[in-house]
């Protein structure tokens, strides 16, 4: 499937023993995933880091001439392989989104005559960008390094939590410069630039903030840069449309060396006398409330120049987060893939809020935490399914921390609903379902979140009983959402029935009996958008009838979400059984998996839909989007799971490689990674907010997760390689496991599950 | 002078003996200025009240199809007399100004069919504004009363120091609103708001904030607003150009019923059912800082819905506030014209801080006060000559509060700089000179202000050499600032010389003999303008040669901001000796003088300038602007006091009396009534940062000034009427004045100051 490979990162040998200790980074390659549609960025970041500074290959505006310019997609992390020019450095990035924002604080050194725009990735001489070459480039975890040809300047980047971390080594010059854009932005809708303040401190040191209404409403950053040498001069390019009244600013020359600066778009410029090979260094930090914040922040994470330590710090960071999950692999390209994906599960959500606990809530209000670190950026839609699940096995403290944040976000919220798809204090209402109450529920029945249960339950009924939003008003009344009401009132109803069990399963916990009354009845509403006479699920009309014009096939208008009906008929996570029956049993659910993942499909099927790619796709199953990634896992009701063991060997064999374009669709704030890593796992969490896994076919030779309290949950697939990929016996701590299920509760007690594996499915 | 009296307020009968105790209140009349070119406002505030709840007759925007649109001037508070129609009830209004901003928060009442844009003046019916009659009109202090004929409701206005209480009588009917305009403002320029957020919280508070870019460049009001009475329904007008990403906001209906609301333009609509002659009460309370500040002011402020009770409050506050000055006047003109300048006189600098001591600096950071309370707006051009010297006298607690908050612009200015005209944590620096430092030494000089006056002498010192400020890094090279440099280059350095001076008399004090050697040498650049030549103060070039074309009459392009050189050629308060040699001694001056009062000027000589009206001028000079506000009681050294109390009578007379269009000029946030407060008084700072006031003809019978600790100066005018206005003899505690001239520190210290007054000059 993935004929283009621009380039191989991977030397093909065995590497079938764990990993020396300390030495896990090694096998991360930011670069896999920022080709094509991965969506991610190479820079640096830490874990989960507020930073993540990045090199952006383009700065294009998300409209042309009043219309959506579909180049802009390409940007989402501001960063696409093929590109041959660099812009700049910029210091907040989404990992592997499918609608954008952030890019704030495009930093570019340059050298020479002084060069205010971007230029363009064809004529780079005409702006302030530069070529560059794959060759001189390194991408590590928390380190970046890249030769900027055009300036001969060598860039390098690294990062704190909340400090990115520039250092470049000029050519000798009189002119050398550091460009701050604070124009730039990634998905530059227009009027996207609301407010920009600077402020220049003193010589090395500038603060302000950005404020922008772009895919987050009403959004501002605020920074604090500070550089190790004192600039010479500075300026400021200022591209407001003029104002009839000018004001008394006029008595200053605010263009050059001027302090206190204000406007919309804004670039500015500082400018040094380099020696040959000097190094000029800058500490950028952000925070979510003031600039003052900011500078605590960086006097706080980074209280000297020393670029290299600040690098290893990141670096050890990251080593301690991937030594979580030690494996033993067949070859070393698994091992990168395996890592690279932890490594992509471990960027989102982010930090957001200051070393002092200060954060910017959903309110617009400054609140200080109360004993959790604030995270923004919840993806929900993407990472409900395997992503949050994954950090309870092994981030619990983060997941419950994100868990609080969702809460805090609860309590802020003027509607009275948890987060839908929420980043810097704004909710953005992208995609469908209010999952949250998955991510809320899995937690507290897995014993994650310790807060307050109760005030959670209520929150994830609130949300689920907001009649206002896109059709839970009649989708409460009707048990259905009709197709005169919504686009794509079909997947709505799925993954409101869905979040319902959530709730359902939270309240049965909680001895709710009511609540678990009420959303027990409702997580049955999936069976009113099946239409037998088809054997799918279908739009439905106010007055009860089915729409009559319907394409199984087609993705948009037929009232799905980034999908077909071919795909979401099985969206029954928490009721597959059930699902199954309804299609007329196990044979019939068999022979419509075979035909998913092997029909022959035009292109032109999925040529409308963003979110969905040539490459992620198996037939007409989706894999480089979200709402398939159960379905390999169904075939174990089928009573066939050697079927899901050879599906899933496949998808994790096809989907994901070591190339820049090695995963086949957005990364999705690390869903498309926790996916890869469950499966390798040999498990997965199809319903979170139940406690089972389904099991699959483990691709590791052998694994041991660190699952808490010092206790290891280990993983042995004894024959497993590439051709051995069916399950002959499982064994959890010595005892056989019959239904290809396990508990949470066996896993984080510690333990041992042995797959045995052959080359001959069973039968 | 005064041709047009469109009203008349006052029973002109006499009233020759003191007030009765707890009823001054009743002799001010805010409506005196609201016509013409005054520019104050008749609503509702209390003393320094951070809230001006004002009706607004237009808002204009301030420029048409790119070009200023002269009309906006007329609108600097809100409130034209003459107009026909009041566009709504909004919270923030300069008084006096001749340059504006503000506006805020504009609210309208309405009945019968929702009309969400303002409508015209001659077309009322087309919009939410409403004809008004000033038959049904009461303004009087801290309450405003208003008819609303369009809409048949009856509007009340009252306020506390951060909260405006609004209270509607409205009819019966089932379509009653209160719209909340977020578009309209004061001096609208083009793109002024920036962004404004609302959060509908429940059925009764609403909160939100208002961004904007004016005469402020970055500014913020927070708002938090209740209702007594629930509404049924509301909405959002939107008037934000589309965008091509509309994003997921489309799920909710956002223009019915939906809280989350945020944009740039934005309109609001409220919905009731009412009763005949039921009332909807309204709380509006706004903070520097947060939403949640505003709350708490509003929680703190007014508690309970009782409207009388805060009216009372507020007016007993003014009450307290204008018995420090007790009067014994020929006429109740004359009380009311005393009072009502007192009570323009305690309109502005505001109360800029909450309640729990937050407020917003001038970096755009959130600082606690340090023990004073925090103001803003100080139109320092203005207000240093008489107005903040008359805070000394009788509000030494604010006085020394304003220095502190201007100590505290000064610690958060990046350009380290004491304010020259700021507002709501901005600098617009408007006008010239930096006055600050006059009033940082007069308040020091005086004993008022008790922080640390070293930092203060530091920060007037840093203030005097910000050499990239409007000519001064010239100005202290050279002397003088070239006409080449400025084109109001002339009165530059005139008023920089002043201020000049002023640091000298601190460093003084202060035992800073280097400083005091360095500024006073300084102070003597007036004199590098002077042009023996022609008598006159003239723009001088780069070369030190005289410009060759200059005009002495015109205003405009001949070196002078807002006067001739007539007036500014007597700007030399520290040094009129000094000034009057220079002119070539007593005679000349004196005939100087005559010929600026009585000379006759055809009308075109002032039509350029904004802030110089017909109604403001005598002769040639101009009483209406500021420059010329010392130079009646300059024939006080020409020998011919008895000139300075004619003058001064005059003036007195024919500039001020009780209708609306009762003052010749700008009010200027209270200087031009300070003036009036000093001269019916009998004296006046000439140039304040020295402790000497000069004397000249009381309008008075007899006062008793509060001057703290219990303390009265009374003052006794014997004899004094219309035509007695010549003084005979002055005993100061019963001891003669032979120079025209009493100290400051005879006044505080209590005492008798007796005047002798004759229809005959003492030659």
């Amino acid at each position: 499937m993935m004929s283009v490979r621009s380039f191989l990162l991977t030397i093909l040998l065995p590497a079938s023993v764990y990993a020396q200790n300390g030495s896990l980074v090694q096998y991360v390659k930011p670069i896999i995933g920022t080709a094509k549609m991965g969506h991610t960025f190479p820079g640096a970041t830490v874990p989960f880091g507020a930073v993540q500074l990045s090199p952006d290959t383009d700065t294009i505006p998300y409209a042309v001439d009043g219309k959506y310019n579909g180049d802009v997609y390409k940007y989402c992390a501001g960063y696409q392989y093929n590109d041959p020019t660099i812009v700049g450095f910029s210091h907040t990035h989404f990992s592997g989104t499918g609608h954008s924002d952030l890019g704030d604080f495009l930093i570019m050194p340059t050298t020479g005559e002084l060069q205010m725009n971007p230029g363009t990735a064809d004529r780079p001489q005409d702006g302030y960008r530069s070529a560059f070459s794959h060759d001189n480039e390194i991408a590590e975890p928390n380190y970046y390094k890249v030769k900027l040809n055009d300036h001969n300047i060598l860039a390098e980047l690294t990062t704190s939590t909340r400090v990115g971390f520039h250092q470049y080594t000029f050519p000798k010059s009189s002119q050398s410069h550091i460009i701050l854009d604070l124009m730039a932005g990634i998905y530059n809708y227009e009027d996207k630039n609301v407010w920009t303040v600077v402020r220049v401190v003193n010589d090395t040191l500038v603060t302000g903030y950005r404020q922008t209404n772009g895919w987050a409403r009403t959004r501002t950053a605020y920074f604090a840069m500070s550089f190790s040498k004192p600039f010479k001069e500075y300026g400021t390019q200022n591209n407001d449309k003029p104002q009839v009244y000018k004001g008394f600013w006029r008595k200053f020359d605010q263009n050059k060396n001027f302090p206190d600066i204000a406007g919309r778009n804004l670039r500015m410029h500082f400018d040094f006398n380099t020696e040959a090979d000097e190094q000029i260094k800058i500490k950028f930090a952000l925070s979510p409330v003031s600039m003052q914040n900011a500078v605590a922040n960086m006097r706080e994470e980074i209280p000297d120049w020393n670029f290299e330590r600040v690098k290893e710090e990141g670096q050890n960071a990251w080593e301690k987060e991937l030594q979580k999950i030690a494996i033993n692999v067949p070859t070393k390209e698994d091992r990168i893939n395996f890592y690279t994906a932890m490594y992509h599960a471990a960027l989102m959500p982010t930090v957001y809020m200051d070393t002092n606990g200060e954060y910017k809530g959903l309110d617009q209000e400054i609140h200080k935490s109360a004993g959790f670190t604030n995270y923004t950026s919840f993806s929900l839609w993407d990472t409900f399914r395997a992503f949050h699940p994954y950090l309870n096995l092994i981030n619990p403290k983060r997941n419950a921390d994100m868990v609080a944040s969702m809460m805090a976000h609860y309590d802020q919220s003027v509607l009275h609903m948890l987060p839908v798809w929420s980043h810097y204090a704004n909710d953005n209402w992208c995609m469908s379902g209010y999952h949250s109450v998955s991510v809320v529920a899995d937690a507290i029945i897995k014993g994650i979140y310790k807060g307050d249960a109760m005030a959670a339950l209520n929150a994830c009924v609130q949300t689920a009983n907001a009649r206002n939003y896109e059709g839970i008003g009649e989708y409460i009344d009707k048990g259905y959402i009709s197709a005169e009401e919504s686009g794509t009132s079909v997947s709505n109803t799925l993954e409101y029935a869905y979040d319902d069990w959530c709730i359902a399963q939270l309240a049965k916990k909680l001895g709710q009996t009511a609540i678990y009354q009420d959303f027990i009845k409702r997580s049955d509403n999936w069976r009113n958008v099946y239409d037998k006479s088809i054997g799918f699920m279908r739009p439905r009309l106010n007055d009860g009838s089915f729409k009559k014009d319907f394409d199984v096939l087609k993705t948009d208008g037929q009232g799905f979400i980034e999908g077909n009906t071919w795909n979401f008929s099985l969206y029954v996570p928490h009721n597959p059984e059930g699902m199954m029956e309804n299609m007329g049993g196990k044979k019939r659910l068999s022979r419509y998996l075979d035909s998913l993942f092997t029909m022959h499909l035009p292109d032109e099927f999925f040529a409308h839909t963003e979110d969905i790619t040539r490459e992620g796709i198996i037939g007409n199953y989706v894999h480089g989007n979200e709402p398939s990634h159960h379905v390999a896992y169904l075939y174990n009701i089928t009573g066939e799971p050697w079927k899901t063991q050879e599906k899933v060997r496949m998808i994790l064999k096809h989907q994901y490689h070591n190339g820049a374009d090695g995963l086949g669709g957005n990364d999705d704030c690390g869903q498309m990674s926790a996916w890869y890593i469950f499966s390798s796992l040999g498990f997965y969490p199809v319903a979170p907010a139940s406690d089972e896994y389904w099991l699959g076919s483990p691709a590791v030779n052998e694994a041991k997760i660190s699952v808490g309290n010092g206790k290891e949950f280990v993983i042995k697939a004894v024959n497993q390689s590439e051709k051995n990929v069916f399950v002959k016996k499982v064994l959890l701590n010595g005892k056989e496991v019959k239904n290809n299920r396990i508990k949470h509760a066996d896993l984080i007690g510690g333990g041992e599950l042995v797959f045995y594996m052959s080359a001959k499915k069973k039968i």
